[in-house]
């Protein structure tokens, strides 16, 4: 952890002073994305100390040929990576022909970074002495538009304070980048065509495979003390590059300011034949409206994603800048415009684990966009697995699955399945359960069943039809059983009867049944097109049902709970606060199998299980099983945190609560898992809006309506959050001594608080 | 299967007929080797079709950087790799200007090859015309010699048959060969220099990290019509390849002969600034000897090891091939002479698996060195083990096991683990019990107790200890159990109590015990040596014995069997006849999931325990298991079919037994898994033998005694085998109606026959 190293402030992100050893966790921490593309905090001018470049267009992938060390049938044969794209923000810059580059000048000063998350702009400050003893200020301002998200905007401003100098801006179009994570040294990029036209450059570029056409674009525009220059400039043209080169004497104390606007367009939005004209048309949009009005426009764009999700704490700024932290970057992430995409565990901001979809999208994501967002972006989520539906069938297939049963893939750019270590790909199965349950999910909160008979049952079916598969029949138990998986805790790999996944497969067969009479019932012609598709059969459904009826869950009769996998009361259960510190985290210290055969639990288990499906379990029942699993909890995912803290929340043990929620909400910020260089954990930063929402605020929706039993933790003054629920805002205020409400509507709302029926006329302020 | 292609033939391997489908299988089936080296069957003239060269040295291997999907903590960072060596076969060959290559010829006729492996020569027979329409006769044979094991020698004769023509020989060392199998393409050799001196040539090269010294040389001689020539060679010298170039005028009819003797020195033996001079020094030995004498020398040395090793079987001309053929490699592979050796799986006919030593040598391979050759051999690949203790404590402590605890490698070089799957690397512990049961089966055998005290003893030590601290204490079982192996079948893995495993533990720590016993009271100095090196306490001792008298052995009241591990009985029980035919062999056909979900077992397990610890079980119980277990077994290890051929063979099941014990033999020759192409399973050849000594010979050793049950399959008339047994060869026939033995040596011999005990004087034949 580095606690100190990020300055505590409601609204920003902040770092003061330069310190090479922290550039690549701050390129990580400050970087922009608008969902359409993103980029880490690079630095626009040259920088020669150890940096993780880093730019990424949505949508836009490389199938790498798969690289393993002993091959396993089935294994897929690439695995889709996420590409650092062309780079735009470049500007070289020449101070007396000295290049500016911060890891070799003689003294920084006042270097200060700020990510202003309230209007969505990242700001670099510094004064920088070269070795020939120049001086300069340097302020550096950059964003990505949210209303032309195909664009962005630098406007890098310099004046040298101690002398008078001739400096040099170099603004340049590079296609020639690479990627860090690459496992044949492929090269991912072939550039096409570098032409200029004006004070304008274009580089055309595709993906090799994929064949993804991008232009990378940029216009430029200099201004002395805020006068615009017009003068002439050199281009250095090369095969995958393109520089202008500006000179200019700058009398000492002057300001010589690059207004550099650039971006990409990508042949998934346009025709790849009109991507430079669409790219020409666009700067000429942005540049005619100036960088102040696109960043006004930023602003605003920023206020109208707050209003609906922004969450307040009073009297703790930790807690606040945390929670701030992880919605603003979940937005830059993911707007929900385009059911083509989804949200990276590692979003914009870098490569690691490639692909762009794990189950942690429906897990964890789904009901911080379905409370903050309309719920036209939810059912975008969902609309993406239905677009995969042939390919999770394709994948089934391959492992010998047949009749239409689907699998869904662990990691996926495009449906197919992409890892490759076959104890996750092949046996980490429950995903399928967290894809039906978000469905689930999603009718609950919205309302709308729409989704289910249109699209969302043939998934259904598609699922069912996998688990009465995979599940067989023990002699022995006289039961169905589920054999060799991986459950959600991945320190228990090929076990047998994993809980959760017993569970879930009982559940989605019940789910998938339950639908497909109410359909058959309600929606008779879309019941005949899917009969029709799937074939499915009264019979069939009567087998599903057998296995459903009859499955298996391990339990222990002493210990009133639930096991986790069959045999895990044979290990040594020596709790994690028995557990020396030097042998943490254990992912480092150990190997895997001493990992395996401990009884350490990576994230909830038995516990997400009993998340999902509260109902289905009691208080007791609740608080048995975390009693006994928590304590053997390492919460070594960054996905474990928020649930621990929303059901710590739910049994009332509110500084557990709160320490779990501190856990999962300056996760990154406060690096502690010492790899926030890599890139941030935006999946799980849903997670930590959840620990607000659902843990303290204990919101459910109950029978279609929404239910809150409110509570604080007592370093908190008070808090606030907003939930759009079927068209109406309600806002939510919790301090130590009541909780108010607030409709944002037009029809009266009848909640539960706590239990008991509230109602709540639109604007109208009901305090508890 | 290509049950066709090897004609069949008592002392020979012959291919007649010329398919470049079949060059490569060919060039495993027809390898060489002398212990100390070894080589494809390449052709020592061009071939540009489909070929896999391989010439190997014995110790001399590359560690090449691990290659892993995903890395886990604990694993090596090297593979060791078996090296392809530089050639010193290859011999140019131009006919008017037109290269020799049967690949490319207009037609090949009589094409033969022959390995005599009674006598321990490979030869090569063809005529070729070339597209010049020359026709020429070939005549090739090669050995490597027995005597002087780091030369061997070529006779290559060319006759051009329909014409006179202009014919050149140019035999070249090239030292710039590369691997098939390589990671990161990294370089595996340097060439130090290249020298030459009148028909002498010699390549200095080094391996690359390793720093193994090779001195690749070659002399070489041409006659005409069997005289010998001398006359004016070019000398094409480059910077890792020599060649001479001979130009000669022969006349149709006339045979043209090169003699080409070649091989290496190595700085494993050898001070490296002397290698030149070594080779040099042995190529005068060799070449003052000539071509007829080093192979009259060679006929004498494989008759010494047949008369020792040999079995013959009447009646059967494919199984006395196969039994021939397993016997021959094995002698090929390795000789007993140098303890820092072992047995490869591969042996010197291919690179696939890597390093040398698996727990193959210790289950399978010693009883087979034990018995046909001088118990030195067997006690030197004991010691290999003995000298690798330290590292397997070092490879126990990356583990996180402490105070000595020692853990073999899965597979190695020199006593570093190299493998790199967790289930494999981490689990397969079971390796370990084959290291002490050797260890017992060295001294039941051979009656020497003086290893044991000397060396032994300490190794018997690090395991137990090892064993010691992986077993944890369930509370749930109250009993010590082991979590998270892979067994024999490697059809399982992270599985709880393999019966295999949890018995074999059980069994180190009391034979550990009983030895610590025996060598306090019988060998008092190297008592105290041990127990000062060792620290060990007889409160240690205490805790070993709580562990093993308290091991958890999974069972099943209603079947009467131990079962293979815990839930073994949950599996769909569908036996393998039940299986289509067309999902065979599951490890290609199906994913890893379903391979473990699947109650099908790739190689004897719990079966394999009651093999090694027979007095244990009644022949009731292994029957029980038997048959149990088999109709589970697919036999997919060519480890397999010995052990169940043997158990077979005990219960009187002669047909089955006959059945695994041609696939045992044959399984190279018939290429039953389509791999041949890959190199020879060696290790699994000794199990042939077994198949024959033990299963239907019978033959164990009690209470110091030779016992057999002698049996014979209905499709043989007779068969016979000798033991050496403690300094003595027995020698036993047996056919349908009898069985006879007859005893070379000075003393009397008491052996068991079923169960009778039959006095044996020297030189006399007994008829039972």
């Amino acid at each position: 952890m580095n606690q100190d190293y990020i300055k505590p402030d409601n609204w920003s992100v902040i770092e003061e002073g330069f310190d090479t050893e922290q550039v690549k966790s701050s390129e990580s921490l400050f970087s922009i994305g608008n969902g359409a593309m993103g980029q880490r905090a690079n630095f626009e001018e040259q920088y020669s100390g150890p940096t993780f470049q880093g730019s990424y267009i949505a949508g836009v992938y490389y199938p790498d040929k798969t690289r393993v060390g002993w091959w396993k049938n089935g294994y897929p044969e690439y695995f889709a990576k996420v590409l650092n794209a062309p780079n735009w923000i470049g500007i070289n810059i020449f101070v007396n022909g000295e290049p500016l580059d911060l890891f070799k000048c003689k003294s920084i000063a006042n270097f200060r970074r700020e990510l202003n998350m309230k209007e969505g702009w990242y700001k670099r400050t510094f004064e920088a002495t070269l070795q020939n003893n120049i001086t300069l200020r340097v302020e550096s301002i950059r964003f990505l538009s949210l209303d032309l998200d195909e664009i962005g905007a630098i406007e890098y401003a310099v004046t040298p304070l101690n002398a008078s100098a001739e400096i040099n801006f170099g603004p340049y179009l590079d296609s020639g980048i690479t990627n860090e994570d690459t496992n044949w040294d492929d090269k991912f990029w072939e550039t096409v065509s570098v032409n200029h036209q004006e004070d304008r450059a274009f580089i055309i570029s595709h993906t090799m495979k994929t064949n993804f056409f991008v232009c990378t674009f940029m216009q430029t525009q200099l201004a002395l003390n805020g006068k615009v220059l017009t003068q002439e400039k050199k281009i250095d043209t090369r095969s995958n590059y393109i520089e202008f080169q500006y000179e200019n004497e700058v009398d000492q104390g002057e300001t010589l300011t690059l207004t550099k606007w650039g971006g990409y367009t990508v042949s998934l939005n346009h025709d790849k034949g009109q991507l430079e004209k669409v790219s020409n048309d666009l700067l000429e949009e942005a540049s005619e409206m100036g960088f102040e009005k696109l960043l006004e426009k930023q602003k605003q764009a920023w206020k109208k994603i707050w209003d609906m999700a922004d969450i307040t704490i009073e009297g703790d700024v930790q807690a606040q800048q945390g929670i701030r932290f992880n919605i603003f970057h979940l937005n830059q992430t993911y707007l929900g415009k385009d059911a083509r995409l989804n949200i990276g565990p590692k979003g914009f901001t870098g490569e690691k684990y490639g692909g762009s979809t794990y189950w942690d999208t429906e897990a964890y994501c789904i009901p911080f966009y379905m409370a903050t967002k309309d719920q036209k972006v939810a059912r975008n989520l969902l609309e993406y697995r239905y677009q995969h539906l042939e390919k999770a069938i394709e994948n089934a297939t391959k492992l010998g699955f047949t009749n239409g049963a689907a699998l869904y893939p662990m990691v996926t750019m495009n449906g197919e399945e992409c890892h490759n270590e076959w104890e996750i790909t092949f046996e980490e199965i429950h995903r399928n359960g967290a894809i039906a349950f978000a469905i689930f999910n999603y009718h609950r909160f919205t309302g709308d069943y729409s989704y289910i008979p249109e699209k969302g049952l043939e998934v259904l079916i598609g699922i069912a039809r996998f688990w009465h598969q995979r599940a067989t029949y023990s002699d022995a138990k006289k039961k169905y059983v589920i054999l060799g998986v991986t459950g959600p805790n991945e320190y228990e790999n090929n076990v047998n009867n994993n809980f959760y996944t017993n569970y879930v497969a009982q559940w989605c067969i019940s789910y998938a049944i339950e639908n497909i009479r109410k359909i058959k019932n309600e929606f008779d012609s879309d019941y005949t097109r899917i009969i029709t598709k799937t074939k499915l059969s009264n019979s069939e459904i009567d087998a599903w049902k057998l296995v459903a009826d009859n499955m298996y869950f391990p339990y222990s009769e002493e210990r009133q709970i639930y096991l986790q996998q069959d045999g895990f009361l044979d290990k040594e259960l020596i709790t994690v606060s028995d557990l020396p510190k030097d042998q943490r985290p254990i992912n480092q210290k150990w190997s895997w199998d001493r990992i395996l055969r401990s009884p350490y639990i990576k994230q909830a288990d038995v516990l997400q299980c009993i998340y999902f499906f509260e109902d289905n379990f009691t208080d007791e029942e609740l608080k048995r099983h975390f009693d006994f699993y928590e304590p053997f909890t390492v919460h070594e995912s960054s996905l474990s945190p928020c649930v621990h803290s929303i059901q710590a929340a739910k049994l009332g043990r509110m500084e557990q609560a709160y320490e779990f929620y501190l856990r999962t909400s300056r996760l990154d910020l406060d690096d502690y898992n010492h790899e926030v260089h890599e890139g941030l954990h935006i999946t799980s930063m849903a997670g930590t809006w959840m620990s607000i929402v659902e843990g303290f605020g204990g919101m459910r929706v109950m029978d279609n309506m929404l239910s809150f039993s409110p509570k604080i933790p007592d370093q908190w003054d008070a808090y606030s959050f907003k939930i759009n629920f079927r068209d109406q805002t309600l806002k939510i205020n919790v301090d130590q001594n009541k909780t108010s409400f607030q409709l944002d509507g037009s029809a009266e709302l009848q909640i539960l608080v706590n239990d008991a029926l509230v109602s709540i006329k639109p604007n109208n302020l009901v305090t508890i």
